[in-house]
This record gives C-alpha cells, sequence and structure tokens, in this order.
C-alpha cells in the first residue's frame, strides 16, 4: 500500500461528489432526518439522533455518567422531556410542545400548576423584535423552568388562569456522545466535530451534523493517509468530557475542523485555529482565496466547541467552519432556522470546501528533489512539453517549480501559493517526478 | 503589600488626575516659576531650578567637577553670567540680558568694548526671517563671545560706536543635576527624563521639567511595582555624565521615557526607542492609536537625550514623547517660546498620556492560566454574565480572552490589542481571574 | 593594501563611466562585432565569440569533450554549419543562411533534396502574427532540421519543386565556454555570467556579452575587495558544465548576476535569486527604488541560468538583471532583435546600474562602533557641522547614523535604508569615522 493508491483512492472519492449537487440533497436528507428530534446537551434526544446516524456510519457510542469530573466541570444530571404546554382557561393548549420543540427552555424542571398570565409571563421568552419567532432558551446549569413563544401570541394572551405543565426529568443519567476512528496510513489524526446538543435548528447543528455524517459514510470505504476521527458531541460539555477521556488521542491530532451552519446562503468563514498559522489554517484560506463571499478571520475565544479545543492546554490545530457565523444571522436561534433556511446547495457547497481541504492535507508533505544540482534533464524522460499550448507549459512550469522549491523546506501548499498554480497541479508535478525517480515525496 | 495594591494605589493616584485639567495648571505655574531662569549646561542657572523643583520632591543634587572624563567627553569649565549689554553713543542700553536671556549667546566669554556697528554685527545672530524674534543660540566648546536680537532691531541701528559689555565667567567648577529614585516594589526603574539646561524657552524645556516634577510629586506618594528614577540634567553632557556614573543603575532600566516640549498645540508625537518593539513603544502605539494629530514615529539618533540613551552601547528601550517635534515650530529656540505658547490643556494632556502608559506598564505581565485545558466553569464561580448587555459581555470577552491567551507569553497589552478590548478591562480581568485562583498574573 | 584603497580604486575606475554614454557605444560596438557570427550550443561561432571577446579581456577559453557527463546531462555533439538554403525550381536561392543565421533551425542535421512546397512547409517555422520576420528556432536534443522565414515569404511561394540544402555537421567535438577570474583581495566572488548560445539576436544576448566584456575591460585593471569570475557559456548546458566541473569555486560565491537583454527601452527588470533576500537582491532593490519603469520580481524557476544557479542544491545568491523581461518584448527571439533594437543609452544605464551594485557590495559591510556608550564628542575631532547648510547636515547625520547602527549587526546598505540617506554618504561616513578611530569597518 503505498502513497499513490492512498492518494487516489481518497483523491477520486471525495472528488467524486465535488461537481454535483447530489451531495447537498444527501445532506440535506439526513438533516431532515434528525430535525424533528429535541435534543439537549444530555438525554434521549442525543441517543435518538446518534442511533439515526448509525444507519449512515458505524458511530461507536458512549455514555458518561452523570457526577463525572472532567477538567474543571462535573457532568450534569440527564433531562428528559415528554410533553409540555400552557394551556388556557377553557383547557386549550395555546403552546405545546409537540407542535415545536423550541416551545420549552431546554433543561426546565417540571412543573405543573395554574398561573395568572401576569406570573406565567415571568417564565416566558419571547422576541419583541422578531414578533413571529419562538426563540431557543437553555437553562443548563440555573434550575428553573420556562416556555419559549412568538411575541405577537403572548401580546394578544387574555387575562386569567392558565395550566402550565411539563412533565420532565432531570435525574442521575449520562452524557452521551458518539465518535467513529477511521483508520488511516499513518496514526496521525484529523479530527472533525460537530456539535449535537440543539433541538429542532436546522442550520445549527443539524447541517453540521449531516455533512459530517455524509462525509463519513465516505471516508468509511477509502483508504486514506490519515487517521480521522469524527465526533458528535453536545457542544461545551461534550467537547470538554470527549478531551478529558481522549487525552491519548489528542496527542495525535494534526489536523481538525469544528462543524456548524453550513446550509445557510451567507459566508463561506473559516475562522483560524489559536495558532493562526496550522496547515489546516493555510489550507482553508488557500481554498476561500478570491471565493465571493468568503471571509478568513483570527481566532478568538468564543464561537462552538473551537474554544476547548483550542484552550492553551491543548491548543489544538483546529479552525473553525461556518457559512454566516453564528449568531450573525436573524434566524439564528429561532424557529426560522428551519429546514428551508438550510438549501442543498448550499450544504454541496460546503462540502466541496471541506473536502479539497481533506484532499490537499492528505497529500500535501515536503518533497525533496534527489537530484538537486542543476535541472535535470527533463526532455530525456519525455516530461518536457515538446509542443506549446497553455496546458502543457503549466505542467512543465509545475515540474520546474517542484524541483526548485523541493529542499524539504516547502510543503506543496507553499509551492502552489509560491508559483500561484493549482495545488492540483503541484501534486501531480511531484507525483510524476516521484514516479521517475527525481524527487521523494514525504 | 501585594500586586493588587500596587496597581490600585498607582492606579488611584495617577488617575485621579486623568479627567481634569487642574494638572495644567499645576504644571503650567511650575513652568512659570522656572521660566525666568537663566540657563546653560552648567551655572547657577541649573541651580536654582534644582532649588525650585525641590520644593516639590525630594531631589537629590550632584556636582560633578569641570574636567572630569565622561566616557569620550570631558565635563566643560562652569560659566557663570550676572550682566550683560549694548549700549548705544548715547549710553542708552539697547540690548539687555536683564531683559531677556536669550540675549546673550551661551557661554560667551567675557568682553567689554566699544566697537563700530560693523564689527559689532560680527558677533549678532539674528533672525532674517523672524524679524521680530530673539533666537536662542549657543557656543558650549568654542570660545567666543555673542549677543542675539529682533533683526528687525539691528536693521535699524544707526552707525557709531556701541560699547559691548558681558560680565561672565568661565572657569573650573562643576556641572550639576538633579536626580530622585522612588523605590517600588522591584529594583527594576522606570527612567524619566528631561533637558534642563536652556534658559527662557517655555515649551523647551521649561514644560518637560514641569511635568516631571509634577509627576513625581505624586509617585512620592504611591507604592509602585517599578522603581522610578527621575533625572534633570543638562542635554548631552549631562546624560552622558550621568550614564557614565550610573552604569549600575542603567543595567536595572526596563522602560524609559525622554521629555520636552510637552505644552504646545501640536502633535504628540512619541519617536519608538531604538529597539522599536520595546514594552515602552508598544505602549504609547497603542495609546496613540487613532488619537488626532497623533504621531508614532521611528528612532533616530538625532533629537535629545535619546541620543546617548539609544547610543549602541546602551540601547536602553526609551523612547521620547513630544507635542510638536523640536525644531518643527516656528518658535522653536526663539524668544517667542514663552509662557503664552504653552497651554495647561496641551500640558494637562500629556501628563494623562504618561500617566496611562505608567498604569500600563505597572500592570502588564503575562498571566498564566492555572487550567489551562478547556474553559474552567466561569458560571459556577459567578463569573459568567447571566444576564445580557453590552457591559457584562465585554467583561465575559475580556475573561474569555484572557484565559486563552494567558499561556505565560503573551502580556495583557497582547491581549488586549488582540481581542480590541481596553487594557483596563483586560487588566481587571485578570485580577479576577487570580482572585478566584484561575490565573497567574506575574 | 587596505580597504580603502579597494574602495577608492574600484569607486573611481567604475564611477569614471556612469555620467558618459561613452560606455555604452563601447558596448554597442563590442555587440556590433559578434553580432553577426552563428552561435549555437556548441561548434565554431562560440569560439570566434569568445576570440573576439579575447581582444577585450584575458578570457580562459575551456574546451569539454561531447560526451562528458555533467550532473543529469551530456555534453551533446558539437554543431557547425557551412551553407544552407532553399533554392527555387529556377535555381534561385530564395533563403539563403548567408543573408541570415536565423533561417536555420538551430542544430539541424544536414540534408540535400528536393521537396514539393508542401513537404518543404513542414520542416518551415515562421510566426504567422508577424509575417514580416524570421523566428529563432532551435532543436537541440531531437534530431531534426528545418527553415526559418518570413511568413509573407512562405505565403506567396508558388507550388513546385524546391531544392534545400543545409551543410551542417553533428560531431563528437566539445562544448567551448569562456571563464575570467579577476583576482581581489578576497578569495569571495562575485559571478558574472551572460549565455553566448545565441545567433544574430543583438538584445539576446549579443547585449549581455557585450556589457560583461566592457564590464570585465575595467575590472582587469583595478583593485577590487572581491574577486569576479566572469563566465560566458552557452544557456542551460553550458552553466550546467561549468557548474559541475566548478564546485570547488561555487563555495566562494557570494554574489553574482545572470546578464542578458540589457539594450531595449524596457524596464529595467531585476528578478531576484532563489534565496530572495540575499545581497545582491537588496542591493538591485535599493538601486532601482523609485527608477521609473523599474521592476524587481521575485525569483521563478523560469528565465535563463539562473534557473542553474538557484537549483536547490546549489543556490546561489545570484539574481537576474534584464531590461524588458526576455519574452516579453514583440522582438524577442526574431529577425527584429537587431543591432538598431538596442540603443547606447539603453545599455549605458544598465552598465550604470550593475556598476553601482558591485560598488555597493565592494563597500558593504556592517560596521562597529568602538566608541558605542553615547555619542563620541564629534566638534572636538572637526567632525560636527559648525555652521549650518544642507549638505553639512546630511554629513552629520550621516556620522550619527553609521555612529548609533554600527552594533556589527547592520549592514551600511541598512543604514542607507533606515537613514533614508545615499550609500555613497553613509559608506564615506564610515571611511570618516573609521580614519578617526572610532569605527571599525569590517
Amino acid at each position: 500500500m503505498n502513497r499513490q493508491n492512498h492518494f487516489q483512492v481518497a483523491g477520486a472519492s471525495l472528488a467524486g461528489d465535488l461537481d454535483s449537487i447530489a451531495i447537498g440533497d444527501e445532506i440535506h436528507g439526513i438533516a431532515a432526518e434528525i430535525y424533528p428530534i429535541c435534543r439537549s446537551i444530555t438525554g434521549n434526544g442525543v441517543r435518538r439522533t446518534l442511533q439515526a446516524l448509525k444507519r449512515h456510519l458505524p458511530l461507536v457510542v458512549h455514555e458518561i455518567p452523570s457526577g463525572t469530573q472532567v477538567f474543571d466541570w462535573v457532568v450534569p444530571p440527564e433531562w428528559n422531556i415528554r410533553e409540555a404546554y400552557i394551556a388556557n382557561s377553557a383547557g386549550e393548549r395555546i403552546v405545546d410542545f409537540r407542535h415545536n420543540n423550541l416551545h420549552v427552555l431546554s433543561y426546565s424542571v417540571p412543573v405543573h400548576a395554574r398561573l395568572s398570565l401576569e406570573q406565567l409571563k415571568k417564565h416566558i421568552h419571547t422576541l419583541p423584535e422578531q414578533p413571529a419567532l419562538i426563540p431557543y432558551r437553555t437553562s443548563y446549569y440555573a434550575e428553573q423552568w420556562g416556555f419559549c413563544m412568538a411575541h405577537e401570541q403572548l401580546a394578544k394572551l387574555p387575562d386569567g388562569l392558565y395550566e402550565v405543565h411539563i412533565d420532565s426529568s432531570l435525574e442521575e443519567g449520562s452524557l452521551t456522545y458518539g465518535e467513529y476512528l477511521h483508520r488511516g496510513a499513518l496514526r496521525e489524526e484529523v479530527l472533525l466535530s460537530a456539535h449535537i446538543c440543539h433541538p429542532s435548528l436546522a442550520n445549527d447543528n443539524c447541517s453540521g451534523v449531516a455533512l459530517l455524517a455524509a462525509l463519513a459514510r465516505r471516508i468509511v470505504r477509502m483508504r486514506t493517509r490519515y487517521s480521522y476521527r469524527f465526533l458528535f458531541a453536545p457542544g461545551t460539555i461534550g467537547a470538554i468530557t470527549w478531551l478529558a477521556r481522549s487525552e491519548h488521542a489528542v496527542r495525535r491530532i494534526h489536523h481538525g475542523l469544528v462543524l456548524s451552519c453550513l446550509g445557510d446562503a451567507g459566508g463561506p468563514t473559516y475562522k483560524r485555529s489559536r495558532r493562526g498559522d496550522a496547515a489546516i489554517d493555510r489550507t482553508m484560506a488557500y481554498l476561500l482565496k478570491g471565493v465571493g463571499g468568503a471571509k478568513v478571520i483570527d481566532f478568538t475565544p468564543l464561537g462552538y466547541d473551537e474554544r476547548q479545543f483550542c484552550s492553551p492546554g491543548f491548543n489544538l490545530p483546529m479552525g473553525s467552519f461556518q457559512r454566516s457565523q453564528h449568531g450573525s444571522f436573524p434566524e439564528y436561534h429561532t424557529s426560522a432556522d428551519d429546514l428551508d433556511f438550510i438549501r442543498p446547495e448550499h450544504l454541496a457547497d460546503s462540502y466541496r470546501v471541506i473536502a479539497a481541504a481533506l484532499q490537499i492535507l492528505e497529500q500535501d508533505c515536503k518533497p525533496r528533489n534527489l537530484m538537486p544540482k542543476c535541472e535535470p534533464q527533463l526532455g530525456r524522460r519525455g516530461l518536457y512539453a515538446m509542443i506549446g499550448g497553455k496546458d502543457s507549459a503549466a505542467k512543465t512550469k509545475a515540474l520546474l517549480w517542484v524541483l526548485n522549491m523541493a529542499d524539504g523546506t516547502h510543503c506543496m501548499l507553499d509551492i502552489a501559493e509560491r508559483s500561484d498554480l493549482p495545488f492540483a497541479l503541484i501534486a501531480e508535478a511531484a507525483r510524476l517526478l516521484e514516479a521517475h525517480g527525481l524527487v521523494k515525496r514525504c
């Protein structure tokens, strides 16, 4: 099993989807499967979601008991909910969890009571500036209960007594996450992670979870150079729990991406790792250069699980990839982040960027010219373009650039950037030169 | 005595003046006290000035005998002057040292003679392009005598015999400078220096001397982290003499500023140290960023005593702070550089910048996150903003930025710049995190 | 023999020509001498050219037998040509090598045949978009024969039988190159190289060859600090052959230039060495800064013999200097690249840049201030401008800049750039300070 095989298998499989939007439909389909499930940072919603994903990839599901110490944190009690509603004095359910799981403040403690409108309002969350939308709210670490609803509905509620009912439980249980490790030729890993704790919000983060599943489904069948670890875990506490239990694996992570919000029409946006100059940072910047709407931004300790992966004690070479940045679009954390908000073409485009990045990481290396004194005679080997033409000129240029820079200190991405030639052409040139014994790739 | 105390005492005392212009009036008052004195690089003028400053701070006055070797230089003879005038043939004093001490070429040898107008003119300095102003001229190292006067007055002088009289002495004596060392918790020093050799020129440098005195007067009463050395010495030869006698102290200088021309309406201008990236350079650039009119310029080996402090054998981390750069304003080295030319509001503004820089230097350090793996749980400690709002969001951001960058390689100014949050907020966050055992500041 | 002498002799001799265009006429004259000769990568044309150059400098001519292995290459058979023509059925020579040696494909094998127009055309090279010009074509490593002619002439040829005759030989022989080593005070060398394999093309590269000869003729008579090696060799195979036979010399090359296309009206263009920050790169960028039309471009592994000199196994600090870049002007590799296309004024300007660069390299060093603590007293030594004036102010500035930066880490070019003063003034200041025992230059 040699390098070339890895490259070709990897290249072919991921690249096969690059020109179609079928992949976008596939990702949207997986997102639609898991969208209705009510997830939180623990509980059966996460379990059902991972169960659904198991149809696509051989996930290993981990259960970590409540109360487990994970660094400075403790795994919280498990939350489950069966039913929740507000009924008016006529007994009509005016807000019902069955219609939209955003209606309940996540981690609400159980309640059954009759309240005046005034009392009720203290437990209601709305968005006065987006009156038709239901907000998404959580209260993981402070025991309380609450409902979320459209502000325009709240405004019309008449005075009177309201029945509130939340049939939830907050008990010893466990935190659940799913993981799949694809073994490549190297033990060095690429970590790809998506948070799985949000309820019915399509972009944030059914899109990230579904794209990751679609990607894993392909990589399962491929021979790769790197090993690939796919992590589906609740945000913050899930990432912390995984890190606390996986310090052995952490040392092997050479590249990584935190994925979320991959289906809207904005961006794409790449946020650099804390290091700022990791290979993944350079690769993503290379791929997004000149792409309309694309932004490459510096690391900040705000955001999703890059906060944990890039904490100073780990400082992993992991960036974050989104379309619109979370928090920057009006649908964010509202009932408007639904399945219509994410589009197959945007999901496909996100997939293309990620797949192209992985292809570069798979192939990149610091080649070494085995005949570094003067140019080797390419003509004698049939490598020198005999007849002109743009294509063959570019190929000859790529050969000369690789030969010239292949001193073991420049990676192929360096050569692509320096020569202003496509990475694929540089990679092909390096392969060709290796085949002729002129260059050693790694 | 802990860090927090230093910071608070230092912060409070210097910051107390930051919003008022009372400090400007105070500095102007000190400048007005010393303005009339005829100073040169040696002599009683310097002594009387230091005497006046002693009312404000516990200065130690040093006398270094003429003839003392200081590096490549020799302390010159001491110059004193009692009287000087030019009288016309009617015996009327048309130029009199008593009216303006700029009238005499500094370091003039004594003379008493009667000369024709033509002979007299060889000893007269004027400014033909600023005909109403008296220039300031010196001849420290070439024995000669001379007068300075308004060009328009010279132009009107009738032919005839003129009596010139300079009652000066140039004799063995000493060079005088004043020094005050405020001891802080650390032996590491901040050196603040102002040249004290110019006669009645208000901006250059009664302003610098007076501001330094007002600053010292406050620091005397404070507990500080750094030790502070205040130096009032004649330009060039004074700085050279101090350096030659203080090599032990030089090794302890961690930051410094050369101060002059701090009262005019121009600038402010910060000139970097020869190093270019010293903490004082970064601090001043941070403070002046976006300030209208402010300029930050690179080191040049021209100017005032930064020439000596930043000579390659010392290469001290000392910049120079002025409003208009010396030599760049028309009043420079003329009788127009008088007490009206410097304004309390500009002096106060200069003070504010310097005080703010010292506050940053006092507090800056490279903090270390004591729980660097993942984020610590801020919520449990009451550090996580529970309710939104811009202020609390900025505080949370500051906490997260400090935690993330506190790996012992980034100073708090780095964190402030990287996060685009105010230094004070970052410093407060670091203090709070230290109080909760999450960060060690130094 | 001290530094100062070197500098003065070198300075005077090269500088003597800098203000005249006589040097341009001289270079044009040498170019005109060698222009008619039919050169290729081997053969008598190269020998006759070197013979002509021997009148100007004491060249050593080397002959390397065909078949010699030079790195990955083999010295090819020697090609010579005596006669070549195409005659029409009337026996009239419609294309004749005697009129223009571009008419024959370089390295054509011998042929004598009668062909139809259709058959003939397979062996004819023209430029349809420049129909009046004869192209320059070669086929060094694939045995074939061919003619080059104006497209408009070809278009008018009537059908019929044509006689083609090429009386050439391709036989065991040798590759010829010329070399001259001027010994300076140091064994460290400056390598100046021009390719000598092109037939009657004036800019590419009679201009480079002639300029190099004119430069060498002067350096022959000079005392220099560096040793200078002048190399006149066929492109690619000549440079490779020289490198293969001269690895001892290669280690001594501290600076170098590949010279070609130095007589047209474009540019000038400096292409950096592969290192990008070699002294020659900085020097050329310094000289071309602000020069109208001048371009400084990054290294690419395309071009002339910098491809070999800057291959990764050598990575020599050699840039390439041209006016228009080869390949970028319409006359390139056509019969329009004739003696009218190169102009004395452009040749003179090219010479001036190269001579100025050598003057800087000769003088540059990292001076060391022998009295680095504080400024030395310049006045006492008569070095301080006593009376003002722009010129003397610039001189004083230069002295202060050299003293301040002369810590052994900054070269004089650094000081010139940092101070924005002319290199010559900085060099003069360093010389003066050395004469006064204040600075050690190397």
